[in-house]
Order: C-alpha cells, then sequence, then structure tokens
C-alpha cells in the first residue's frame, strides 16, 4: 500500500482574488469560477492552471494521447472499473441453502404456541453458516444483539469474530467466525454494505428502534443498487438483508424510548424496484419468507419480526402459500365464504395478528351473525397499486379482497400513516381504518402497550361496532362490556403489575357460533 | 468530579447457573430471573442478594429509612430533579429580538429578483446574535456548512469557536464565537440538545440530504419533550430548530447521491403536539417563519429553504399574514376569483412554487378560458385535519380551498406520498395529484432535475390537461407542444450544458389573457 499525503487543492491555482486555496479550506469549494461575470483575470489563471499540466508533452498535436503514456494504463481486469473486485456480483456464489421447509414448527391448530419467531428461524440460520463454511461468504452482523435477538443458537455453528484477546468467562468469541458484532449499528451496516460489494451474501439483525440510527446509510447504499442496476456491465449482488426485532409491541419494559416502527416509512420512499419490505406473522413464514430474501438479489429486504413465544398460524404448507401470495384471506378465521362480508380484519405484523384474531373471536361469540373476513398481508408493497411497485395488487385484487365499501379495520405493525400512504387511491380508501403505533407508552405490560396505542383486541372490536350501525343495542351492549374490559385491565395491571389472565392465556379456539 | 469505576453489576448475584454475571457481559441482561418457572435456588439466591444490603442497618422496624440516613439526601434545589440545571426552562432568558420586518426584501411585482433566502435570513440572524451576545444564551450549529448554506453573513457579528492554534489564512475562528461547526451532524445536534436542555436558544443549519444521519437523535429528543411536557413541574425549553437548505431541487451538481428530502416524512410521524414543518417559498416567508420558530417553546421546527436566489412572491405584509394563516390563495396568481376554479394547483416550497407559477402562466396564456386557482403550503401540518395537529384545518376550510371535486394538481418539495398521507381522508382525496421528488436524478441541470421527476412546469401543465377533458382539442394541441418543449429541453441541456434560456430567464409576468 502506498499513502501519498497531498495539500488540499494541490496543483490547483495557489491564489485566487488575494485568497490561498491552493492547501487551504477554499479548495474545497470551486476553487476557480470562470462565467460570464467573473474578472477577466479568472480565465489567465484558468489557463495558466491548464498549461501547467504541460500538455504539449501529453499530447500529439492531433489532441490525441501519446501511446507511451496510454501504455501505462492497465489492460483487462487489471483496469479499476474491471477488476472484479470492483463489481462484486461477478465474484457472487450462490448461497448453499438448507430446505427451510426442514424447520417448520408443527401448527396443529391456528394459535398453537410458538418458541419466539427469530429464535426458530436462527436454526435454519445456523444451518446456511455450516453449509457455507467452507466458502467463507455468508456472515451475520448485529450490534450486539444476537442473543437478545434470540439467534443465539447460531453459535452451535461459529462464533464472534474477535481480534483482542479472550478472557476466562467470554462466550462465542474466536479469531475467526461468522458473527460481526459491535455495539455499533453504523459499523454493522458498513461492514455489510462492504462484504455485499464483494460478491458475499449476509444478514443484519438489529433491534427496530435503533435502525434509524443508519437511515442514511441505508439509502446511500438503496440509491448504489438503483444506479448500479442501469448500468448493463454491473452485475447485481446479494440483497441487503435486513432482520428488525425486539420491536415497538414488545419492548414494554423500555416503555416510550425504545419504540420506533418508522423505518419501514423510510424505506419505501426509496425506488421501488430496490425496495422490500416483508411482516411474517409467526415462525412458518419468518423461514419462508429469509429463504426468499437470502436467495434474491440487488434488493434492500426488511424483514420485521417476534422474538417472544408467540402463537403460531400457519403449517408450513400454508405459510409458503401465503408468503407466496404475500397477502391473503385466512379462511380458518373468516365466516364469510358463503356471503358478502360485513367488514374486513386486517393486520399485518405478529402482535397485530394476535389482536386482530382475538378481537374476531370477541366478535363471532358476541354478534355470531356477523360476516366478518380476516386479512394477513406479509409483503407490505402488496397494498399498492401495480403501476407503482412490482408486488403491488391491482385494483381488480385489492377490491376483492378489501372490497370497495365496506369498513376496514386494519391493525398495523407500525405508524399507521403508512398503511394510508399505501392505499389513499384505491377505490375503498375512506372506509380504512387504520390501528397501529402512535407513540404512546410508558413502562407498563405488553399487552398494556397495545391498549396504549389503541391497538388492542377490545379497541379493535370497538372499532367494528362503530362502523357497523346494523349491530344495534347487541352491539351497544357489547361496546359498554369491551370498555368495561379496559377499565378493568388498567385496574388490574397497576394492582398486580401484569397483564390479566384472560389475556397471557387467551388462545384462537377455533370457529364460534358458526 | 469523582470517577468512580466499578465492576459491571456489581454488589449483585457473583455467579447464577453456573455462569459468571458480577464483574461480566451477563449482567448487562438480567441478572437473576425469579418467575414462578424458575428453580428455587433462584429466589435464595435473591433473598441472600437483597440481605446482602443490611437492611436491618438502613430501616426501623416499621420499615422506615432511618432519619440519620434520611437526612443525608440534599435539599431543596441540590436534588437532583429540582436543580435548575436539570430543568433548564427554569433558567431560561427571552431572547431579544430584532424586528424580523426590518430584513424584508422589496417585492415590488410577484416574481422580483431574489437574492437567495438563506442569505437574506443571515442578516436577521446575525443581529440576533448581535442582540444577545451578552447573555451568551443563542447559537447556531452546523456541519462545515455555515457559509455553504450561505448564512455567512453571521460572521459580521461572531466567529466560529475553535479550541485550536487557530493559523494563517483560517478564516471567522476565535477562542469564543457563536457558532458550532464540525463535520459531524451527530455532534452538532447533540450540541443543540444539551444547549437547550440549559435553556439556552439556538439553530442548526443542515444540508437536507444530510438530515437523515440524526434521524435517531431527533427521535429521542421528540420523545423527550413530549414525555416532559406531561409533567407538571417541567419547565418548556426553547424549541430544536432545524433548517435544511441546499435542498434536493437545486442540487443538480450532486445529481442523484445528494437528494432525499425525506427528513420531513419522520418528523411528522412523531407527537402532533410536538412537531412542526414549515415550508416558506421566498425570504420574506422565511423571516416571519424563523421569527417565529426561534420564538417557540418545546417544538422540533423544521424549516426547509432555498440558498440560490430565486423569484420572490411577497411583500413582507403580504409574508406575515400569509405565513400567520401558513396555507392560503396567491390571489394575484389565480383567476377563479368570480366562479368556481375548474383546477387547483397547490405547491408547498420554493421550487415546487416557481414551476406552479410558470405552468400557471403557460395554461393561462393558451387556455385563457380555464379558472385556475393556486394555493400555496407555507405549514406543512394545515394539509392534516385539525382533529390530528393542532396546525391541521377543519373539513370546512380545507374543502373551501381545495374544493371537493375539482383537480388537485399539488407541486411537493418532497416524497409525493407525504402529502397523500397527510389527506387521505379529505373529501377530494381522489382528485389529489401529487408531483415531488421521486428518486430520479443524474449530475444535470438544475431544471432537468424538476423535470427527470416531472414536477416541471411543463408536466404540471400536462397534468391539468389529462385531468380537464373540457380543453378539448386546445388542450391536446398544447399538450403536444409542452412534449416538443421536453424534448428541446433535453436535446438544449445535452448541447449546452445549462438550461434553456426561456428557463433561466422566465419570469412572472403578471395576468395573462384576464
Amino acid at each position: 500500500m502506498i499513502v501519498l499525503k497531498s495539500p488540499k487543492g494541490w496543483t490547483g491555482p495557489k491564489e485566487v482574488d488575494g485568497y490561498k486555496i491552493e492547501g487551504n479550506f477554499r479548495a474545497h469549494q470551486i476553487p476557480l469560477a470562470v462565467t460570464a461575470t467573473t474578472p477577466p483575470e479568472h480565465l489567465q489563471l484558468l489557463e495558466s492552471w491548464m498549461k501547467s499540466y504541460k500538455p504539449e508533452e501529453l499530447f500529439d498535436e492531433k489532441g490525441q494521447l501519446l501511446p507511451e503514456l496510454a501504455e501505462l494504463a492497465p489492460k483487462g481486469e487489471r483496469r479499476m472499473g474491471a477488476n472484479p473486485h470492483a463489481n462484486g456480483g461477478q465474484l457472487l456464489c450462490e448461497l448453499r441453502m438448507p430446505d427451510f421447509r426442514d424447520y417448520a414448527v408443527k401448527v396443529a391448530v391456528p394459535g398453537a404456541d410458538g418458541e419466539g419467531d427469530t429464535y426458530v428461524c436462527g436454526r435454519f440460520l445456523r444451518d446456511v453458516i455450516k453449509e457455507n463454511q467452507d466458502k467463507r461468504n455468508f456472515r451475520i452482523f448485529g450490534p450486539d444483539e444476537t442473543v437478545s435477538n434470540r439467534l443465539d443458537i447460531i453459535f452451535e455453528a461459529t462464533n464472534r469474530q474477535w481480534v483482542a484477546p479472550i478472557v476466562e468467562h467470554d462466550e462465542f468469541l474466536a479469531p475467526t467466525g461468522g458473527v460481526m458484532e459491535m455495539l455499533s449499528e453504523h459499523q454493522c451496516e458498513g461492514w455489510l454494505e462492504g462484504y455485499l460489494l464483494t460478491g458475499r451474501h449476509g444478514l443484519f439483525n438489529c433491534y427496530e428502534a435503533f435502525i434509524h440510527i443508519v437511515d442514511s446509510m441505508f439509502n446511500q447504499h438503496a440509491k448504489w443498487l438503483k444506479a448500479s442496476a442501469e448500468l448493463p456491465w454491473r452485475r447485481e449482488i446479494a440483497s441487503l438483508n435486513i432482520l428488525l426485532t425486539s420491536t415497538v409491541w414488545r419492548q414494554d419494559h423500555n416503555g416510550f424510548t425504545h419504540q420506533d416502527p418508522g423505518f419501514i416509512d423510510h424505506v419505501v420512499n426509496k425506488k421501488a424496484t430496490i425496495v422490500r419490505v416483508y411482516l411474517p406473522p409467526d415462525a412458518n413464514c419468518l423461514l419462508s419468507v429469509m429463504d426468499h430474501c437470502l436467495r434474491s438479489r440487488h434488493y434492500v429486504n426488511v424483514v420485521v419480526a417476534g422474538k417472544h413465544p408467540a402463537p403460531q398460524w400457519l403449517s408450513m404448507d400454508e405459510a409458503v402459500e401465503h408468503c407466496t401470495r404475500g397477502i391473503g384471506i385466512w379462511s380458518w378465521a373468516s365466516n364469510d365464504q358463503d356471503c358478502e362480508p360485513d367488514v374486513v380484519m386486517a393486520c399485518s405484523g405478529d402482535v397485530p395478528a394476535l389482536e386482530t384474531l382475538a378481537a374476531v373471536s370477541i366478535l363471532r361469540e358476541h354478534l355470531p351473525e356477523l360476516k366478518i373476513r380476516v386479512i394477513n398481508v406479509v409483503d407490505l408493497f402488496k397494498l399498492e397499486k401495480s403501476t407503482e411497485h412490482t408486488h403491488g395488487l391491482n385494483d381488480h385484487d385489492f377490491d376483492a379482497l378489501f372490497t370497495i365499501n365496506k369498513p376496514v379495520v386494519f391493525a398495523f405493525h407500525g405508524y399507521p400513516w403508512l398503511v394510508h400512504r399505501l392505499t389513499y387511491n384505491r377505490a375503498n380508501n375512506i372506509n380504512m381504518h387504520v390501528r397501529g403505533y402512535k407513540e404512546e407508552g410508558t413502562i407498563t405490560t405488553s399487552f398494556d402497550m397495545t391498549v396504549l396505542n389503541e391497538m388492542d383486541r377490545f379497541h379493535l372490536a370497538m372499532d367494528v361496532i362503530d362502523r357497523l350501525p346494523q349491530t344495534g343495542s347487541k352491539g351497544v351492549y357489547l361496546k359498554q362490556q369491551l370498555q368495561d374490559k379496559l377499565i378493568e385491565h388498567k385496574q388490574y395491571i397497576r394492582a398486580n403489575g401484569k397483564d390479566m389472565p384472560e389475556i397471557l392465556n387467551w388462545k384462537w379456539a377455533g370457529v364460534h357460533g358458526s
């Protein structure tokens, strides 16, 4: 390596208009302006600057570079732009992928107990590491949170790479390892970007609330992907995969400070050809989504998933279909198969799915004549029009799902306005009622976080009643019961410091009232 | 200052389940879990840990802290939470403010030549610095861009504070000064946050594209403001004022890399009581907005303004009215005073205002029978419903401005979807057609940046024709002329490396065709 230290603005004009330029901060700006309105001395300065390179020694009388100088330039792959290390897609080897279906959790009935979705996904990632260990082309990056994000099972296959001495009681540290950890989201994201650019593969896992730290870095990478995709000689590289967990709804012990699901708002503004956002509702869906993301090229994939034990909804076969579609009716939770729905209850994200299904079971128990359609959205861009994003549904398919005139109560993982931003130009826009995070919280219980933001089962059920006057007196009485439930909840958590048993132990009990 | 260095988890359990806790990384997590399902030894460990503090030496038999120990706690203002330096609003002195009207630029007719809006604002800020120099309670922070953002006139009143040696050719550096510069957006924003928390006032100026670097820091400050506003004993502090310039539409020399107007998308997700966003279209409006922001308390104010010479639209009296309203019809540009408009042309931001007015002048020249209403939005939250943000218009006022059934062609400074996110639930939502930045660009001319993103005058005029079939053949022929203009533009900039004279020299010529 040669290190050349030179003055800023070296060989440029030394002084302009009495100001020092070369070797001075002014060389950072335009050193010498030559326009119709600048003094004529500037033109002379420019001429003598240009002549200082002695063009007569460099070019022949036709203005052609002398052959002996042209000869100095490297040839073929030694040219900087043609070096395969600067065009990493040329060096990219496919990952060897274990079959994600082999990691499926059993879901005998919807609502089966889960181990934590990222925990399950960890087994799959562990084996991705194993399968590719000889190629050394897959790494997992994270700001000190691999264990906290419940991916620790990957340490069965690898270690954290650690260059400092290893002392007693250290864990999973080694001079080489497939996990790169540093408590700096900047460093981790930058490492991964560079790693991908050399033709390798990786995953960045991060607390959801802290990913905004790399907003600006994501920006530049997304812009680079967009611009490089327009150059025919640039080969595609592996996608920048970001797994967000420790999410807004289950960071109750950190109250108000660790809640910000808005990274995806930032992501959706980038070029539609580059960005993808997935919100798998359970472990089998997460496995299917993760497999897809790791195989994909030249995207930024953002995956939002839970880490705590939570109910599981879909068998692996169902999950593959659901995630491949990206959006769909959960018919086992719906009862409008033979008629028009009275209301559509949509959800996106794991906790919103849970609260929606709990609301559906309340409504179907108390108002069994109500026809409810339940929709889950895994691939967020399905909501946008097909003219705006290649994943978007066309109006025909969107209207078929969401209807053109029925109320839609939508529980969303993030800020509710993102759903409106994606659906403002759909026929049923006026009936879209979205609940999500609206910057409320304190150190409280998990369920209370949803209550404070009015995305809990009781508020969702009340939202339905409010939009269906045909529920009449039965609706009015049920609404008051639900209001009382919320009061009971507040009193209970204050007295007991934990959620009510009926919340903690709630299970989807299948088909009420049908 | 006393520096105490202690082992992590000091005095906690030394070892749990065979793992070292005290003095180890595990002390960062829950050191000891005691739940219904953990082994009973954990309860014993907890008891001996708690007893290690010897409560019998600290509390009497009633469980009351011993008086001699209670006596050790500081009293009154020496208590940490009651120290006025930890509750800066108690120390806050009003800024002495020069009258911003004294810095007005003359606008004899709309479209008068300007000097650059931030340049004009610099004179006002210079005098804010002067007026408060003895109090030392106002500072301007920026990542090395005070000159580039054309606020350099403030150096008539102060210097950059500089603690390193000062060498020949350095400029505006001094051991004390009112300007804090470091090429780190993090550092500058952090400095300002801390400065405000001590009860003082300030302004952070930044390139628009780079402000995403502090997304996460802004987040935490906005959350702090929201939470502290709920505590009755916390006094309000001065607002965090962010001036964004060197904006998307005039960063053409940096092509595609320096364009991201999405910080305001991030800001609008925070609590409505805390955040404000202003897009003054000219220098007099910027003066009025800046005066308001510097006087305000406990907000985050984001002001987006241009720095390059650009047309001026409003006299100071008009600017004060317009900015106080926050939104309004520009009647001098409209011709629907006596009837319904055929189309509403709305704009927010300086370049969008310019392109909208240029489009209006094309339309009024060629289709003089067309009735056009021109609306400018300074205060972005005026677009949102009054139920969502205190600045929001109620439906009655919004519908009066934007109509409930006429096409609206809206040229917006930022990502177009932000306007949809704010207006999705307005009666005229279906007719809102928004142009803005959609991640297109290259190193090109200023005007071409608007063309690439289809926010230029020609596209805006075509957007109007597309939505007004009643323009008939005249509309069709005009549309083809405009398409030809765009082709001519492309050829001209390729051949000449600059914009066409008719673009560079365009002026608002007042009332065509009326």
